[in-house]
């Protein structure tokens, strides 16, 4: 329904997928593969960790800020929300 | 009060700072100033969009998103909050 | 012929262009268009001068540090390159 | 001496330290911890994956570009760079 909803069953299995991939870049540096390569590895582990990221956000706006908000008492979620989210795009 | 909160002026204020840094860039390439030093100028123009994005966020999260949810009708905004995140990170 | 090497010229035009794009943030502003609209613009942006940065590494690496490690006095060279990548990818 | 390089050992205490820090966040997850402390913890993995991409940047400019270099045939050593510094500064 919503592109950005995971549920906790979601998150668990690309946070597994992720560690799978770490494991992998691991093993890349291990037996010397070719930098560039690792580094096209690594920028797809950022990448899943993002959308991770997103994820959680959805859930966190879906759920904490909402709730706060539809009882007219969001201001610090609110400035929560936009603090982590300033942190999250640097 | 709010780290994040930046009224219409403060936004112009900066927007038209951005400008000028931009038409620097301009003056600094022209002059076939050392590329590490304009990459490093870019880079604090990039820097400065951001908070400008962010400001753009926290306005938008403290009015458009706020109203629809007090009024419980805030699927829409929140997706579409999620998304504007989303594409703000990559 | 290589794709992110731009010539003198063509930094100049994209600036420009990229000059151009942040009055238009300030027109959007102006007008009070919806911020998630300006957010949008606000992205597009910074994905051009991402570009640019990309094509001044592209020039510095294939000049400045090219003819350094030709004459094997590349370490400071290398270091400094690394450094800005660093900042860049922040 | 140079604040960039990591030797393989480094890289790989690294990136053991990251699927250590991935499996933190499968625990924050299961554990329902707050979504904002899950996203900073999350924020700090994917900086330290950037670390990494950029000590493996380092290593590579350092030995493949500059042996490439010195023997006058760096171009498509080149052109792969600059391929690689553009997909992880996205």
């Amino acid at each position: 329904m919503y592109g950005y909803t995971m549920k906790k069953s979601e998150l668990q299995t690309r946070l597994r997928k992720i560690e799978g991939q770490v494991r992998g870049l691991q093993r890349m540096v291990d037996e010397d593969q070719y930098c560039i390569d690792i580094l096209t590895q690594l920028n797809s582990v950022t990448a899943a960790l993002k959308a991770v990221g997103v994820g959680l956000l959805d859930d966190h706006v879906r759920h904490c800020v909402r709730e706060s908000l539809e009882q007219h008492q969001g201001d610090e979620k609110i400035e929560e929300l936009v603090s982590a989210v300033a942190r999250f795009v640097k």
